[in-house]
């Protein structure tokens, strides 16, 4: 593909997951094309929107004739990378830490949570869903070790940018953000931050808007 | 405000919440007025989006004089309901549902637990967080009784559908969905996904990206 992939804005990125979301339920269903009409009623979005988004990648679909289903998906998941395992490692293994290590998603898409860390002295040494729990300490040399590119972290607010320091040093370069605080990350550090808080504030808008009606 | 709130995007409202932590921060450092290139470079957005997302709710700012903090940062609370309490209750008392009621992000937000349910026999009685576990068939009469607008959902993937509709059935208009499942709700209601895969799943993207540099 001869797309400039910085050319891609950062809200198109993040659609990607729910298209190969879409897809893989059409592909399911048996269907082998789809327009962008009905992948836009399927995820509530204006088809005009959906083309956009795709054309930064290349011709997906043929004008008036739909995508090919199990062409887009694989595209799609070529361009995210969801192709590959990535190795992943949690840090903070707190009740949050269990629920995350216990969370049936992650394997299935290609996320392989290999190691987990904690600085509790009563954790370290237990065995949580199949794997061991090591001290903090151990977070350099086993993310250099077993090449872990993404890291999430579940540590109080108070101590995650200090997690996060430690990790980059060691090598990670993706992260996954449960605790609530803004932390800072290099350029060259990807970040997410999981915020129910920001979830809930955009949700009351449409209950009082509701209301209002 | 003469403003049609129905006409507004929804991503516009999405990043709402963002504008106030980073108008929120500028207030904590005794900034009185702030430009959208100042706000842009902080949220590493461009400033004319913040200015057309700013626009639909009216005229905040003065041409070439910036915004009034504390000014913008209260009507977007008023705009996102942030300036009022919203109840809220707790579905799923496992590890992750634990987590949660220990998150201590909602409360300082307006978002208070008043309420948690389980179906297991175990948790039900016991206190978390200062909240009495109540049993499944508890939803319906205290959800009604205590008037609860939203309820934040933690139990499995194969009961999230069915408890949902139990919600939905006893008067809830907003939920927060932490099972990794896609749950159907009538259009009135407001529904948000907690979904850590989607997260990464856009993150390898860019760890894509800077490997291929």
């Amino acid at each position: 593909m001869d797309t400039n992939l910085n050319a891609v804005p950062d809200v198109v990125i993040l659609r990607l997951p729910l298209y190969i979301r879409a897809l893989n339920v059409l592909l399911n269903e048996q269907k082998d094309v789809v327009s962008s009409r009905q992948l836009g009623s399927f995820l509530q979005m204006e088809p005009a929107q959906i083309r956009k988004d795709l054309s930064y990648f290349g011709r997906f679909g043929k004008q008036g004739r739909g995508y090919n289903v199990e062409f887009l998906v694989n595209e799609l998941g070529q361009i995210l990378g969801l192709d590959r395992k990535w190795l992943t490692c949690l840090v903070g293994m707190g009740r949050l830490g269990q629920a995350i290590i216990n969370y049936p998603g992650f394997a299935p898409e290609g996320f392989d949570i290999v190691a987990a860390f904690d600085s509790d002295t009563r954790q370290i040494g237990t065995d949580v869903g199949g794997i061991k729990v090591l001290p903090m300490l151990s977070i350099g040399p086993t993310i250099e070790k077993r090449k872990v590119a993404i890291a999430i972290v579940a540590v109080p607010a108070q101590q995650a940018q200090s997690v996060v320091d430690q990790l980059i040093h060691a090598g990670i370069k993706g992260i996954l953000n449960y605790a609530p605080v803004a932390l800072k990350v290099p350029t060259d550090i990807v970040m997410r931050n999981i915020d129910p808080v920001v979830s809930l504030q955009s949700l009351t808008f449409y209950l009082l808007r509701n209301q209002q009606r």
